[in-house]
C-alpha cells in the first residue's frame, strides 16, 4: 500500500485511502422499500478523488450484522464510509455496531448534544429525550457535526487482524444531510492516495445500439488494455467509459485517457452528445442557450416527464417556455389547436396529429423549437397497426434555413413497460433537438423506423 | 433451517430458500455511473415471498473478486440472485465467475445458442461472433431463457463447507431482461419456505414529521416488538412499515399485523393516504376515478413533474386531462390568463399568481379540480422576502358544497435542493388534492406556513 506524507495526529505516518467500501443500513434499504442513492453519490465523490470503492454493501438493521460486516471490510479495505442508523430510535444500531467493531464503548460528545439542543432551540421546541442518544460516540472516535438535521456523524478506526485496517466515518442517512456533511466536513478528511491515479471519463452517445457501440470500439475494449474501456445502456443512450488506474501521476493518467478518448472519437464520436455527469436535457439547454434560442413542448404520452427532465437542469427558464400537456385529445385541439376532424381521421397518435402538436406549441408558445410526442406507453391502448411502444415525435424549427417552420416527425417502436417507453420518448425527442441544433437533423435514432418532413 | 416437501432432481429433499444475497455486479455500478435499480425490484419480490434478503452487494466486474463474493455469499445465505455481467463482450465476467465458485467449467447451451441466433434472425441480422459467448454455461447448471435480449440467465448450485450451499441464479442487467426472465422463469423456481413466514405492510402517511410519527407509535416501534414497526421518511411522505417474521403459518403472521396496524391506525390513521407499493399520485388518480371527477394541473417551478408522477399510473387519463406547463410568465399569462398586472404586482411567486393558475386552469381545462404551483426551486433566484424553497400550491375545486369555485392557496418553505425542493411540492400537491377528496381539505402538510381561501 502506498503511503502519502502526511502524518497522524500521534506522528506516524498516515496511510492514505485507497480502497474503500460503501456501506448503506436500513431495513427499508434491504427490503426494497426505499431506493439508495447513497452509494452512488458516494461512488462518485471517491472516484473523482482517485480513491476506488471496491464494494457496496446494503445492511438491515441488525447489530450483529452490522458489526460483523465492519470488521470483515476492515480487512480488505482502508476506507469505510457508511449511511444510515444514526436516527435517534430503536432501529439506529450504527454507532453501537461502530463501538463494538472497533473494539470500543460508547460514551456521550458533550459538543454534539449542545449542537442537538441548538437545532431544535432554532426550531423553538426543546430536545426531545429520544435525541441525547444521537450524542454517544465511541471513545475513540469523534463527533462530525451535521448542520442540516438531529445526527452528528461519527469517525472511527478499525483494526484488523489482516492488516492496518479502515477509518470508518458513519454518516445519517438522509441524502442531504448525508450530502452536506460530506462536502462541508468529511471530504477533507479523505486522504487519496500520492502514488495511485485513477481516473475516469464518461461518452454517452445516442443512436447507435450497444453493440454496434462495441463493434466500432473493437479491440479498444479489451479486458486487458489500459485504460480500460466499457459500455452501458439505458433508454436509448449508450455510455462509453474509459478508466485508468494505476501508479502513473494524474497527468500520465491524463495524457493516456485523452489519447484513448481520441481513438473513441474517431469510431464513434459522432453519436457523442454529453460528457461526463451532463444529462442529454442538459446537452440540449446548453446547445439552445449557445444558439440564442427557445423551446416550448408538447406532451400527451409522456404528460410532463419531458418537462421535467429540461427543467431539471439550473438555469433552464433561459431557454425553456414551458408547454402544454395535452393528455386528452379535448386538450389537444382546445389548447393547440389540432383539429378535430385530423383527430378523427388519424387518431391522436399519428405523424399528423404529433405534427399538428407541434404546430401548435411553435405558434402559440412563441418559441423557436417545440418537441411533440405522442404515443401508446401502454400498458393498455395497443391494437395491431400501433402497438403499445408506438410513439410519434415532432420536432418544429420556426427559423430553419427557408421561411417556413418546418415539422421533422418521426415514428419509433418502443420496447419495453410502461416507464422504459416514457423515459425512452423523451429521451429521444431531446437527441432529435441535439442533432437538430448541431445542423445534423438527418441522423436516425434507434427504435426510429419512419422520418417525414412536414 | 426448515424443510419444505418439494424434492430436488435426483430424490433428496430440497431445501427452500430462507436468506437471501442479491448482488448486482459492474464497474458502472461500484464507481457510481449508474444506479442500480435492480436490487430494491428483486427485494420486494422476494419479501412478497417470505424470503429475506439479508445483504445487497454491488462489486466491479472483477473476476476474482466476483468468484470469492460468491463462495463467501454461499456460506450465509441459501439464495444468491445476480445481476449483471452476462452481456457479449470481454468486461462480462459472471459467467466465468459462478463456474469457478461452484467448481465447475463453461460448456456451450446448445438451445441458448439456437435462441440467440433466432433473436437475431428475428431482427433481419446474423449473430455476431461475439454473441456466441452468451450461451455459455456450467456444466452442471442449467440455462434460463432470455425473451427481452440475446443474454440467457444461468442458474448453478454453489457449494460451501460451512453448510448446505446456496442456490445461484444469475440474471441479464439490463431492467427490462431481467423482470422479465425473473417473472417468467425463475421466480418458478424459487422455494419460499414453508415453516417461516415474513409478512410486510406498509402505510404511508402525509402531513407529520417523522418524530411525530414516532412519538405517536410510541411503544409500537420497540426494537424487540413483534411484529417490528419501523418508520422512513421521503420528500413529505412518512412511511410506516410493519414486519412479521417467525415461525408461525401465514394466517398467524396475518392476524399479528393486522393487530399492529390496528393501533398504528388508531395512533395516526387519519395521516394515512396509501399503502404497500401504490403512490401518492395512485392514491389520488384512485380517489378522482371514485368521485368521478377530473384533474388539469398548471406548473411553473416543476414544470411537467406532477403531470408526469400522475401519467406514471396506468390508466390514469381517465380522469387527468392534462394541463400547461408556465415556465415563463409569458406562457402563465397568454396560456392561463394570469393577469400581467398582478404579475408585475406580486411576482411569479405569490399567493395571488397561484391562484390566478389555479382559476386559469379550472376556466381553461374544464375539468373538476386544477392544481397550480409555483415557486423557487434554486439554487438562484431567492430573496429576502422570498427565499429558495418559497413555494405556493393552489387547489382549484369548480364543484364545491356552494356554486363558485373555491381556491385553496398555501404557502410552503420548502428546504434541500432543487430537486427536494420540486419532488417535495408535487407530492405536497398530491396530498392537498387527496384531502379534498376525503372530505378533508384542512389538513395542514409539513413546511406548510401559511394557508388562504379565496
Amino acid at each position: 500500500m502506498s503511503r502519502s506524507s502526511t502524518n497522524d495526529p500521534d506522528g506516524s505516518p498516515a496511510r492514505s485511502h485507497t480502497l474503500a467500501a460503501i456501506v448503506s443500513i436500513g431495513d427499508e434499504l434491504t427490503l426494497g422499500q426505499s431506493l439508495d442513492t447513497n452509494s452512488r453519490w458516494l461512488a462518485q465523490r471517491l472516484v473523482e478523488r482517485g480513491i476506488v470503492p471496491m464494494e457496496h454493501l446494503t445492511l438491515p438493521d441488525d447489530l450483529a450484522g452490522i458489526t460483523a460486516a465492519l470488521q470483515r471490510l476492515a480487512d480488505d479495505h482502508d476506507l469505510i464510509l457508511c449511511t444510515g442508523g444514526l436516527g435517534p430510535t430503536a432501529d439506529d444500531l450504527t454507532r453501537q455496531a461502530l463501538a463494538q467493531a472497533s473494539g470500543d464503548v460508547l460514551i456521550e460528545d458533550a459538543v454534539s448534544l449542545e449542537q442537538i439542543r441548538t437545532w431544535f432551540a432554532g426550531r423553538g421546541r426543546a430536545m426531545p429525550a429520544l435525541n441525547a442518544v444521537q450524542a454517544l460516540r465511541p471513545s475513540r472516535g469523534s463527533a462530525i457535526p451535521n448542520e442540516q438535521g438531529t445526527a452528528p456523524g461519527i469517525a472511527a478506526h478499525i483494526s484488523s487482524a489482516a492488516g492496518d485496517g479502515a477509518d470508518c466515518f458513519c454518516m445519517p442517512g438522509p441524502p442531504r444531510e448525508m450530502m452536506a456533511m460530506f462536502d462541508s466536513h468529511l471530504a477533507g478528511l479523505l486522504r487519496p492516495p500520492a502514488g495511485r491515479t485513477v481516473l475516469t471519463r464518461s461518452l454517452h452517445t445516442m443512436g447507435l445500439g450497444e453493440s454496434e457501440i462495441a463493434a466500432r470500439l473493437g479491440d479498444l475494449m479489451r479486458r486487458d488494455a489500459s485504460p480500460l474501456v466499457g459500455t452501458t445502456a439505458s433508454w436509448g443512450m449508450v455510455s462509453v467509459r474509459i478508466r485508468y488506474e494505476g501508479p502513473g501521476p494524474a497527468q500520465e493518467a491524463q495524457r493516456a485517457i485523452r489519447a484513448v478518448e481520441q481513438r473513441v472519437r474517431e469510431s464513434v464520436g459522432q453519436w457523442i452528445i454529453c460528457e461526463q455527469e451532463a444529462s442529454l436535457a442538459a446537452a440540449a439547454v446548453d446547445a439552445l442557450r449557445r444558439a440564442s434560442q427557445t423551446l416550448t413542448v408538447v406532451e400527451s404520452c409522456t404528460a410532463g416527464l419531458l418537462g421535467s427532465l429540461i427543467s431539471e437542469i439550473p438555469g433552464a427558464s433561459d431557454v425553456f417556455a414551458g408547454g402544454w400537456i395535452t393528455y386528452s385529445n379535448r386538450l389537444k385541439h382546445s389548447q393547440v389547436g389540432v383539429p378535430e376532424e385530423l383527430l378523427a381521421a388519424h387518431g391522436a397518435v399519428s405523424a399528423q396529429t404529433a405534427a399538428a402538436m407541434a404546430r401548435g406549441g411553435l405558434e402559440r408558445g412563441g418559441a423557436d423549437h417545440c418537441l411533440a410526442i405522442t404515443g401508446i406507453a401502454g400498458p393498455s391502448g395497443g391494437s395491431e397497426e400501433k402497438p403499445v411502444g408506438t410513439v410519434y415525435i415532432a420536432h418544429g424549427n420556426r427559423h430553419p434555413q427557408g421561411q417556413h417552420a418546418l415539422i421533422d416527425v418521426r415514428r419509433f417502436q418502443m420496447a419495453g413497460d410502461r416507464e422504459s417507453i416514457r423515459q425512452w420518448s423523451a429521451r429521444s425527442a431531446l437527441a432529435i433537438l441535439w442533432y437538430a441544433l448541431a445542423g445534423r437533423a438527418d441522423t436516425p435514432l434507434l427504435r426510429q423506423t419512419v422520418r417525414e418532413l412536414h
